[in-house]
């Protein structure tokens, strides 16, 4: 088990007559991911809603702010018990046999244009065994396709754009693995977490997108980017590509600045510390049928 | 309270080994439209995979079909006892107080890039009083400034295509008016049916899209593309776009031929003959949240 | 030497009050190839504007046609006696070196968005000797990447569009093998002419679209689409992309019916046959410098 | 006459093993604007490349650099005696009389996509009256519909982009101006120069895209971003669009800073000094047919 603790702070100046938000920088509670304890600060005065997703447990929390500055704050320590598989066990699911709660993620979406990609992904994963294996390699190659470089896209690219383009920043390469997931009949969603484990290089402790695939019988986890260490990974928000799980939507004129942020490993609760490290086993925070 | 009768049948000619569809061509049960009798035949010894969203009620039929030729036929009876209010009355539900489920129809998708529109949406719809007439300008607006002409849009085009190109078919002028009405945040759906009371120059019965959107506390039926009759409306299925409710998926080599469909409104249990008309009130066929 | 005797008849329904017309359906005359014999019919009593780029020859014909009935015919026999080069001594030419009218040719263009493929053009050709068989490298690249397959784009798609989506027609494999060419520097267009030699199954002979490339002191043909024999392509116009050099570009209400169009190799002057064939070696039809 | 005297002074760190660039910093020299002065010079010991291009006048310089720092500086002094004309007695040119040599600027480019935008302008521009007037509206409409906003895009932002975001930098509002013009078969063409008379809220002298429109029998300027003032513009490229007309193409690995400018208008030959203003009256700084 892995005990994870950290602190988001973001800082907003918001202009009159005040803004609508959403955050989903809550973390979720899974089967496999328990928040321990966890606390919320708002500078303003505000009466918060926070509602949880039933199907994918996403937290979102909606505030209707004032004009003027906000500070939010979201401390937590969470512990994960990751359920583990062989990745040479993980099959894949037929399109007939998917729950019916999972085909959502087989359809393309605003950044994953699943639709355009089939050609290219089943001239390139189509004659692979069907399983994890055939994740990896669509995983490995993103990953060896396109560069990671800070500031290199915006709101608006796409996985085509990426594909094309051949740069991108994690949400990047999040959205073309996802795609071409999908091109190949395999359902697959982005997830937010924070990037635990990320090379200093790549600058303070940030927000991190990654991908989560539904094999077996529950969604796995994938991290196209490679910057980070998927057993690290803290689940905040999931759906169908960033335009589901932004850590931010905003409602109106607001100015911010760079979130703050911190993760560490910690000893839990029988004084063990379990550091975070890349393992050859296949990771999930999902309980069967995302349940 | 109007009671509609329709068939659908469809001809697939499909390639080896076999092809999965995803088929959305029952009608919803919803609190409002009943299914007095309903019938399915597919010409393969096929089991048949029917599951409901419990959302959005639609209906999701299943098929994993051999190879050869594949006829599926649908019949159906609806009764549909519209809710209706004054338009006047109808408000807007601020971001803060939305649904949690309706929350997924703010956000931009694959067809409706909502994120794009947000200056030429506030421009055009930002000084309107936030309620039913609102979302009506958008949709005059819509239909006014785009032309219908069949086969002018690919199913790669989307709602900023259409915005530049000003034609295209029911669904395109679907995805604009969608993405306008999420740009100036009001949730808003893409709704599937068939074009009954359709101008016969426009060709044989077909399906028809159209717009469901969120105010007060339900999702209001509007038709954008003006070629129809709101209030002969069957609603099939529901989704972000029309990457999430075509009448058919098909994952496979498939050939297909233009479906063969009629519908018309028949007499009631007690022998009345409501025929569909133009109102001037709004209609919906959802219970309060979309229940 | 080639002798080839081909005829072009365009049959076009005009609107009131009329259309203006711009064709590129003139064989080019260059150092290398030799108008034999030309005749134009048109059907109305119109004053026809034929004029010469005087840098790339391609000949326009303007004209303003009333409305009805319009048909244009063009006949003539050309001779190729084409610039041959062994492929091994085709260098690259530097930008810093090239000749002032080439330079238009390694910037972007409407279908050949050659900035946006640099990272992959790079990657994929950056690192191979820089002559003649590294075009042909790229030329190999589109011709297996890309399928072909009639009627599978549009007037709008690009070189992007087909990258990502791996289809299209002659006009689609010539704009990604142009922007391909560009994104590392090296000088393409856009070419146009009729399909000799191209497989029947395709349909009856059609315009053709391929690509001339800047080397050594000329421009080089090649074909990505490799439906026909570049030895057989009468070269009518040349220009950046399908924008400058479409067969017909119309101004006005105009529908019309396909092309129909002939082609054959004749004896020439000396009685001697030469069916065009595939050949081992660079061919131009381009005097030095593009003179 | 105006007399303007201007510096520009660019600065790079160039990659081993050296960098090819294109610059188009020099005046252009046309029958209305003269250099009286000027003056280049290098920070390196190079061979400077400088063609004219013989129809625009634009004027080329190609460099070979070597690794490490580079400056490049350029001094003018220029007289420009502008052909004026009244607006009311300046027409279109039908397409069939148009020079040939203006033909390519009624065609689409890399970053102008008319016909994508032949309805739109179409409903918008084709019920006026054919001649500078009409212009004149086209560019009200995309000063009216775009907020000039620095840094709001990127070298790949089209007309399109500009269309739907209604967001850009001067070089966008030129990009979509011209593709409204050439929709409705009008030659518009890039042009570059400096922003004499702008806002200094917009920041330091920088470099100005503006738009030349071909009406009556020369080329008129046109500033769609509003930002300048067209008296004041030193003409040095023209083309197609961005594309063609970069101040700086570079071909390698370099880092540049911002360029340094500055530019006044001083009392000419005869000691006269004309500052620029707005003029109620059409401006040209080309001969008749562009000569």
């Amino acid at each position: 088990m892995v005990r994870l603790k950290f602190s988001i702070e973001l800082h907003y100046e918001i202009d009159p007559p005040g803004s609508d938000f959403i955050f989903s920088i809550h973390a979720a509670k899974t089967r496999h991911q328990t928040v321990v304890s966890e606390s919320l600060g708002i500078s303003q005065n505000l009466l918060p809603n926070l509602s949880t997703d039933p199907y994918t447990h996403t937290r979102y929390l909606r505030l209707q702010a004032f004009a003027g500055p906000l500070t939010v704050r979201y401390d937590a320590t969470v512990d994960i018990s990751h359920h583990t598989a062989a990745p040479a066990q993980i099959g894949e699911v037929a399109v007939a046999n998917l729950p019916g709660s999972v085909l959502p993620y087989i359809y393309p979406s605003r950044y994953c244009q699943s639709d355009r990609l089939h050609r290219l992904a089943v001239k390139e994963f189509g004659h692979l065994w069907q399983g994890y294996s055939r994740v990896q390699a669509i995983r490995d190659w993103v990953l060896n396709r396109v560069v990671f470089r800070s500031n290199s896209s915006t709101g608006n690219t796409s996985a085509v754009d990426t594909l094309v383009e051949e740069v991108g920043v994690c949400r990047d390469f999040a959205h073309l693995m996802i795609a071409l997931c999908r091109a190949v009949n395999i359902p697959a969603r982005f997830a937010t977490g924070i990037d635990f484990g990320a090379d200093p290089i790549l600058g303070p402790t940030d927000f991190h997108a990654y991908v989560e695939v539904y094999l077996g019988e529950r969604w796995y986890i994938f991290d196209p980017s490679g910057v980070a260490i998927p057993m690290g990974f803290v689940r905040f928000g999931t759906g169908r590509d960033a335009a589901d799980t932004a850590f931010a939507t905003i409602f109106g004129g607001v100015r911010g600045s760079a979130p703050l942020m911190q993760i560490e490993a910690i000893p839990d609760a029988k004084g063990t510390l379990v550091v975070p490290q890349h393992v050859p086993y296949a990771l999930s925070t999902d309980g069967q049928w995302g349940a």
